[in-house]
């Protein structure tokens, strides 16, 4: 947007992370009666942590790493494998908050997967497990062809953008869910707009506010990587002739 | 993404947005009780059209303006008068839309603005109260010095695109929010996921597909107006030396 560097957004984006990470622990911690993992509402609290930690802070993370210009020049490998690591940090911490929430339902006999909620989130957990098989077959793994690497780069950073927007509106679709299921009683009801409900939609428009500034981060033409080759000898054969698409 | 034309992703798009307006209307109509302007629920109902039409679709429609290949060359007034058209038509519709939900609520007795959903709509329609404002100010008021509009444009750009994420983002919030409300009893339980859930389900996807359709489509680079000069003469004195910044 405006004339700012990458590396002071990046960390101004970090401290809001981080934020986000923290206030949702706190709120499940201090509101929310903790963590346990013994199939009650303690269980459930995973859920958004692990959610928020991974489907969105370090799913962002991730997609910024070859916003990076440090990325620009040299092997391209270890960066690679940097993305792809984060990538799959956070794959790992949303199946983690995904069983936290099948395991509540089910020891409380409630359904899975019939709100808008759960849908998107799933939908967002799905092609988030595509594009991260896909792009370790077609990035990492030395046998792609260079056109098929060519090809896909495009349809994978569209849908690193997509998959960011998803999982902000699924968090915040989520929030929103949780907090009418849990402020309905006496003096905590949400319409009495109670400390925890202000904490929490707080929380729930940082998320939104990270996510927004993530997209356009990745969206911004000057903070792409430029699409010329740089050294990749430990994948490409010294004779390789073609340029390397990521 | 890939090598598609504008013209038929747009033509899809706008038969995906119009499929969105179709089905909030047929939600609202067929399984909400249908519409009236007397504080009830049927007043209510207007709330999820509106902001569907207003925020989402019609917005889209606004924010696409300038991808139209015809508005790369003539006079830009024209289109600057569409797009300004259209994003005041899409204001007007998001006001009428909150009018309904604020008065059922006054109605019935329920406070405004507890919800994060609520918290998220309005800073959403606030957002692009400004955003209107200020686009009208630096663009179409033939006062506005070159430099402010070069210095204005890509904070303009950039919440275009944010403001329609927000907006999916609380479209699905409220979607899944009065899906709740209103399924709670007998057979019709959310949770027993019944033929209305499904569908209004089904809505919520789309309307999210749809948003983040309009933000890639916003941020490809081959479908963004070259930022070189048009004519246009209505706006600008023969003698301005300086290229147009939009």
């Amino acid at each position: 947007m405006l004339d700012v560097p990458f590396p002071p957004f990046c960390a101004f984006l970090g401290a809001l992370g981080l934020l986000c990470v923290a206030m949702v622990g706190t709120w499940c911690q201090h509101w929310r009666g903790g963590f346990s993992l013994d199939g009650s509402s303690r269980t459930f609290n995973w859920h958004p942590v692990l959610m928020v930690t991974g489907l969105v802070v370090l799913y962002g993370a991730a997609a910024l790493v070859y916003r990076i210009p440090n990325t620009w020049s040299g092997p391209k490998l270890p960066w690679k494998v940097l993305h792809g690591s984060l990538a799959l940090g956070a794959f790992v911490l949303t199946v983690l908050g995904l069983a936290a929430v099948f395991c509540f339902h089910n020891a409380q006999g409630t359904p899975n997967m019939y709100s808008l909620h759960s849908w998107m989130g799933l939908a967002t957990v799905l092609l988030f497990s595509c594009q991260w098989a896909a792009g370790f077959g077609a990035f990492l793994l030395p046998w792609a062809p260079t056109w098929l690497r060519a090809f896909y780069k495009p349809i994978h950073v569209f849908f690193g953008s997509a998959i960011l927007m998803l999982s902000v509106a699924s968090c915040a679709s989520g929030l929103n869910e949780k907090l009418f299921f849990s402020l309905k009683n006496g003096t905590t009801q949400y319409k009495l707009l109670p400390a925890e409900a202000v904490f929490a939609n707080t929380l729930g428009l940082l998320i939104l506010i990270f996510g927004v500034l993530v997209v356009a981060a990745l969206a911004r033409p000057s903070w792409k990587r430029p699409d010329s080759d740089s050294l990749d000898s430990r994948q490409n054969p010294p004779l390789d002739p073609m340029p390397r698409a990521m």
